[in-house]
């Protein structure tokens, strides 16, 4: 039976999947990435160490790698990662050829955006916008029923449109950056600077607003601030249908969504006067990235051997030529 | 011959103008608005006033109204005018019965999109933004060379995203709107605010920019460096291939674009490694909007024609039915 495997790569982890057809994560395999300060063989290593643990002693049919960076219009390149060391590089033939394997590569909130498509939250909307917090912000666009790459391959990277003027610095290199105020890293520095936990994680946030902890509560809600008026500045451009959120962040739910909504609809403009869309939890979980790229592996590799087999068949005359 | 009126109503002014089939403006009308403490009825006489003094004895083949606001996705209603009394009204039809004529009814930067893509400076792009400068900010987003109208018909509503918290109020009833910063009432809120000349105009600013006084070429400094920010979010955001910049302000051209290029280039992320998108000034001047929206008719009523034309014909057995 094929075997593809979808890795999501992000600031801080690498999550390998084996996925079925119908999306289902079959068995993960999870390595640290040593962040943006190193090589980019040492992040090439982390991923080929995921890689080989799903696949074990199989061969896999195809690779799709999501990666958090600008990946070019052919889906050959990494052209830049704020969090990652990968700079203008050939990541997919390179770990083609070392993988021996064919490899897909986009960004990973394209990647996640086509597993909400294919079976998450988007269902039958033909424009949405996907938001993923997670160490950053990730984003796709979807205009009829699919991902809209942009002339660069690039549109989505709605993390590093600025928000606040003369704002914070962003490892991007710019100031004020919207994923500075709304993110995992920020949730994380809002508490850190109120409670002094210097090493409180993002999980650890969530579970203590659940029981009440002020300090994580007040996180949430300046965190959930921001993104709701972020989404309103992007439904205001692109007038979509329904907003997903996924990434790591959006297992917290409602403590986050709540305050998006509240604040998206205080600052969307003609509120009143328009269907305003709904703010919506994405489906899959922070696994979205990792099933999105064995989708694009599988449908761009099966896709070849369905026309192959249909010129085989058209070639014995089994199937009608068109 | 064929008469297609093509009608910009923005926040102080409405423009009707007589189009030819080349986009050339064979004649214009012109009358100011009474602003949007009025009743709707006030508007749409200033409206039939520039029609009629168009129109003369003629009677026109379709009028296009370009309307700044909000229009419904059907082209029916203006649902909501931050400048304009209109709210939730059918202004379509209203007009079309007292004027006894077809209307289409659209977004005034929608119009202006479609003068830029017929006759413009999009040219061959297939992705372009188009920023209107005028009283605020109109927008409009082009994919695959068509105006992506969104699913209300509000795509392209960039004027209210919000860059500045706790910022400036806006008539929207939204805080820190980008037009509140980059638009032709803050070049004249930003002299005023400087000098004391309380009835200086946008005309007479970029006059006295291009004559070396400080006080406007810091105005224009500030407003071009508000586009380039705003710019680059959307670029973020949708990766165009082309950037088109309209609307009355346009006429300032460098004064405006320089500032605008720079500021941009700063604060897009990842510009090192990608194709940073020209930041162009409009092909069709501030009378854009009344083109496209001639543009609209013609295209809506000839279309029309053309069909009931093969329909006869076919009926006639004069051409191959389909």
């Amino acid at each position: 039976m094929a075997l593809f495997i979808g890795v999501d790569i992000g600031g801080t982890k690498v999550l390998a999947a084996a996925v079925s057809s119908t999306g289902r994560v079959l068995r993960t395999a999870r390595r640290s990435t040593p962040g943006r300060q190193v090589e980019a063989q040492l992040i090439e290593d982390a991923l080929t160490e995921a890689v080989e643990e799903i696949a074990g002693v199989r061969r896999p049919s195809a690779i799709g790698i999501a990666a958090a960076g600008f990946v070019d219009a052919q889906g050959e390149r990494v052209r830049f990662a704020p969090h990652l060391p990968w700079r203008d590089e050939g990541v997919r033939a390179r770990l083609a050829e070392r993988w021996s394997a064919p490899v897909v590569l986009d960004n990973d909130a394209n990647c996640a955006a086509r597993a909400e498509i294919a079976y998450g939250a988007v269902g039958d909307a033909q424009h949405a916008l996907i938001v993923t917090l997670g160490t950053g912000i990730g984003g796709a666009v979807v205009l009829d029923g699919a991902v809209h790459r942009g002339y660069n391959g690039m549109a989505g990277e709605f993390g590093h449109m600025q928000v606040v003027p003369n704002g914070q610095a962003c490892e991007c290199g710019g100031i004020g950056c919207w994923e500075r105020y709304c993110s995992g890293n920020a949730l994380v520095r809002h508490v850190r600077a109120n409670n002094g936990a210097d090493d409180v994680t993002g999980p650890e946030i969530t579970e203590a607003a659940r029981a009440g902890d002020p300090v994580a509560l007040a996180a949430f809600a300046s965190v959930g601030e921001w993104l709701g008026i972020g989404v309103s500045n992007l439904v205001e451009a692109f007038d979509p249908e329904i907003v997903v959120v996924g990434g790591g962040l959006s297992a917290a739910d409602d403590l986050l969504l709540g305050p998006a909504r509240v604040a998206m609809r205080e600052s969307l403009v003609g509120a009143d006067h328009r269907v305003v869309p709904p703010i919506v939890r994405a489906g899959l979980g922070p696994e979205a990235g990792a099933v999105g790229a064995a989708y694009l592996a599988r449908e761009r590799f099966r896709s070849a051997g369905t026309r192959a087999r249909a010129r085989r068949q058209a070639a014995r005359g089994t199937a009608p030529r068109r």
